[in-house]
């Protein structure tokens, strides 16, 4: 049976923000979602004339403010099914709220917000109203994140003990933010991204990675902040040594002026029995190294059930909607993977049914809680002559 | 300016064909082009089931012809502005001629038809009608397929030598299509396959790599086609040695019983000066060999005009829209440039202006219809002891 | 208990010869081999004067018939214990079949000889003499041949279907005959490399690869052989479509114009179950693919005796002398093992006793002499357009 | 003109040690250098014992003391031109200082001792006797290391930032030490091995490549080191943050519990305009990014002086004797390496004439002292939980 396209409304996402396009792609990409509406700027006149020169029709709104108040007035059909929050940092906390109030699910951009004073507000909230929220680590929505997650909690690879975690990019190596390069200008200035830049921006990543591949906690962190590029506030390069829930210690690390590192986040999962290797920029594969055994190489959409070896790979995962093999996914079809996780979670809500938001196949509100806790904690351990610091 | 989306209909795509799936992702990919209808099956009563059971609404139509007459008659704007045709490979020629006849622009899966003169056909009456007509092949669509193209063309690598284009695949290894495999089944069978199976599914894709990225033609053949497992009529591998028209030589392979190559699409080029190397399952990057220096691997998205080395890459091509470099491209981004491509074309052709539709940013009909010539050379000259046979 | 080194004479290797260099790595490498004289020119007196320059000292001798006929009076443990025949290639024949008739036993470099009338000579003398005789095929020397061996015989992979053998290098991709590199001079010139270039240098190193591998023969030739640079009077470019004993197909192809490759010599033997896959220039690994698995990639020295899957591979394998895992292997061990080989057959040789020489751990002069009829069926077969031609 | 082969006497290396082997190789390598005597083991029947049994006949010696005693009475050209310590760690001082006190050259296998004293005496004596002495630093003997280093001083990548030097093993992850593996057996043991198992072992190496290859010293260290492998008193993972003397950060870190890793050394050293990266598994290749730029893959024996881009790469590090360009040189080539570098100054040092011992071919022992000043600050600051302690 054919549903009906679920509405989308955008808060933020004009003057030529990177990362609502991503947003836009996945949104369409199967039919089953639109984008309707948005307030695409903070200047009510821009902001129209934004969704007028939007690629397709869409309704302009003058502000979010605006978009909640008229969009919470409709009946469920008619009215926006969930909002996609892609404003700077410090404009996330106060849309999600309003969102959250008027019963409008929310899909935000990491980090969830500056401080984690509103990051509370926010989990305590979206708890309140029971209401779908997810927060835009893309990197899980990769099948073979879900594979990783999957293989380390069998117990294939034994109890962890040691997790490298990392984020390498080289973009900002150099004053990128005096170019005219929107994405630096913001990153770098500690009114608009907080207390940190690198760590904020691409260590909260590598630190969800570790998370949700493990499903172990953080709880003890020493840091070590860098800021390599003259004239620069915030760190550009982030390094800390972390004590893991279950005894395990790893690192989560991040650069920006790792020249020749593109967008390279990845993970190394070392357990007592094996390894698993995973790389974001060649997101088809898992490697799984198991001692005195060759290299396994894993290809999405190629692993068979029970193949004596990794146990009973359970149907939802081999049959998550995919494209055969060496047909190879990437970055937006970990976008999408997101936005259809969370499409079903948004029906299942609209229907009055129970509803998963759980973290297993899209970050939660708890998720992007713990991102900004982490920072605060590496940057208060840095600032303090890299000591140890306990997680909040 | 915001505009309408396009409307596409489909023909063919129902009963869980594969094809159909990620035509659908690039149809909606940035939400200017929507699928809204569809004659989805040859069976009436099917057909209208299927399009009920659409993800989203759609309308069904009972038979291709019912389609093409109905949504004729409606006026530009409320009728289709392009049919999508992914019919099994027999029935391509019908609805393509009767939507080409019906000024409906076609973009049509590959192989173009199953004979010579239907190809034939179809080229004159494009020509005829002077209408947009694209074939699916789909690898052209990733930018470093355009960017392999303008880099030979460009001369740096020289006078093109030899060129080896290969496409290796596993899956046919074993009698696949005694398993239920729908994709497995009609591909061997020459009622619906035609006269090459391994040829004709996937050595014509890597013959339009070549003749793509290098703009030469292949004017003699010399092939070997095997059928190695055994009870199959048509052959399961291919291998021909070609006459390019420059005077260079090549090979132009394909394998589907090669165990471990999923989609193994690639191309080298060797030129007098230097060596390009591309392939489709690692597309985000070309690696180009000079003589005497060292190896250069570009990236997409982090070429820059004039690094002393490129010359000045033209604009148009660095400007493709697209997204950061490490955030990888993939299959859903080369299939959506395909239709981004040719939405540019049928929106030139509906207001009447000229449109290119030359092959430079998709196959086009004469391109389908060089397929369809190489593969009866290549059948005839391997039915003849291997000897060499020029193209038609 | 010690054991004395053997003593090895050389023929040819003066004059910056390549080749002799590894060859004197190789037999010095464990300690137990020593080169102690040589005939090192053409010239005498440029033989005597070069082997005063040898780096260490060692006897020099005018020719290579005298020092046949001096070493030949010495009692055993005085006299060479072998000779190495390191000259171009018409001069193989000669020395060989005068060490031979001395009982001296020939490790000889590749290509054998000339001629295939040549190579039935040697063959028979060797035979009739009963006395070791290795052929410089290097790649045997290395433990991923060893083990690629081991695995396709197994049966791991099934019945052999097609093997791509190919050898890639790019270095006389311009006239370097012409810029003073003495070996493009005399690989160029049809009076010392034979009747092909390309195909008696290299390619065929890979039919020995595919031979040795799969322990199949070729039985019939259909060739491309192809001049690109101008002023040549022999191939530089090399392709066979190959007939294996089996009823399996293959390609044997080479090339020297293929700028980028350095020298690319590797191997993918397809099988009914499986495909193994191995690269010289990564020589410390084999990848294997089955069916509906992830692929394995074995690496040397972590091999583990039945691991469940491999079958219990045989301990003179497992503890081929060899350093650990990740501490890799080279040129120069390849080298050295096809050395210790030969060494193991000379002592036996030397005290009467049976030695094996049989192919299964370096090339012998049977090798040498089908590498011959396979340059002459190639040459004949694309001199006559392209047609079939058998291996005699 | 021919010279005669230095003679090089061993003290340890019996009883199946592994370094000896690879020593043993790189000693023969070109037939320059011979083992001619040895003390093999602690035992004196033993020593004789294993003198017998070495491959080839060498003098057995019952103890180093009577070793050196004795060849020091020879004239030189009889009497041994250097020593090579391969005993395990805690006795390479005493025959160290030994041979120094004798006027005998020394290449000592690292750690160099296990105290910071005992280091500090042997820097002293060499100073004071001026005589060659080198320390088994394997790595620095690859081409690409030293052509890593030219590249790095050369400014080509700016002023370094940060430096992530590693060497991860994985063969430690079970308790190894129990299953008769001699190897891990001394390792684990403080008595034996020192204050550090890891970091001793290995993680000594990464520093040193990091040394070598930047021309930095590290100045404080903040250090971490864990035992994951119950039962055991030392380290077995190791990870350290330190100061550079440029003002630079980085990370020296080594691990032998992450399975799947061989021998993974290696080093990415990231400049103000670009970044370095260098593996030992991979030893051929050296990777360069610059800003803006493709990535640059250097391949040995294929960089070209003055391309345009390196500057004028000096003739003493293009004409290193090697091997062409993709026949690969490993692990047994830097070996040799390094003993070919030390004979050069052994056969100044023997002639009267100066010589380097400079740290710019092989490492000295002023760089085997530094590793033990880095061992030592380590083990502090991990005890003192994780503080910044200064190198001494």
């Amino acid at each position: 049976m054919s549903l009906r396209p679920l509405k989308v409304g955008l808060i933020g996402g004009g003057g030529g923000a990177f990362i609502v396009q991503p947003h836009q792609r996945a949104i369409h990409f199967e039919g089953t979602r639109r984008v309707v509406c948005g307030a695409l700027h903070p200047d009510p006149e821009v902001a129209l004339k934004e969704a007028e020169n939007w690629p397709y029709p869409i309704k302009g709104y003058r502000s979010y403010d605006e978009m909640i108040e008229e969009e919470s007035k409709k009946p469920v059909g008619e009215r926006i099914d969930y909002a996609l929050i892609v404003t700077p940092n410090h404009v996330h906390f106060d849309p999600a709220m309003k969102c959250i109030q008027a019963g409008i699910p929310v899909f935000c951009e990491k980090p969830l917000t500056v401080t984690l004073e509103e990051a509370d507000k926010l989990v305590q909230a979206v708890k309140e109203k029971n209401i779908p929220f997810g927060v835009a680590h893309t990197y899980l929505g990769h099948w073979t994140s879900w594979f990783s997650r999957y293989i380390v909690r069998s117990g294939l690879i034994g109890e962890v003990r040691w997790v490298d975690a990392y984020y390498l990019q080289g973009w900002l190596a150099v004053r990128t933010e005096d170019m005219g390069v929107m994405q630096a200008e913001w990153r770098v200035d500690p009114k608009r991204a907080g207390a940190s830049c690198c760590g904020g921006d691409i260590g909260t990543h590598a630190l969800m990675q570790l998370r949700y591949v493990t499903g172990l906690e953080v709880t003890e962190v020493c840091a070590f902040l860098e800021t390599f590029v003259e004239g620069r506030q915030l760190d550009d390069h982030f390094t800390t040594y972390v004590k893991l829930s279950n005894g395990g210690r790893g690192v989560v690390r991040a650069s920006q002026i790792s020249i020749g590192h593109k967008n390279d986040l990845g993970i190394e999962v070392v357990g007592t029995k094996g390894t698993l290797v995973w790389r974001q920029e060649e997101p088809e594969k898992v490697v799984i190294h198991l001692m005195d055994q060759p290299d396994r190489v894993y290809w999405r959409a190629a692993v068979k059930p029970n193949d004596g070896f990794l146990g009973d790979v359970p149907d939802w995962l081999l049959n998550e909607p995919t494209i055969p093999s060496g047909h190879p996914e990437a970055f937006h079809d970990a976008f999408a993977r997101l936005h259809r996780s969370f499409e079903a979670d948004v029906r299942a809500y609209l229907e009055g049914k129970p509803f998963k938001c759980d973290g297993s196949k899209y970050a939660n509100v708890e998720d992007g809680r713990i991102g900004i806790a982490f920072i605060e904690a590496a940057v208060e351990s840095s600032k303090k002559g890299n000591v140890w610091v306990p997680m909040k």
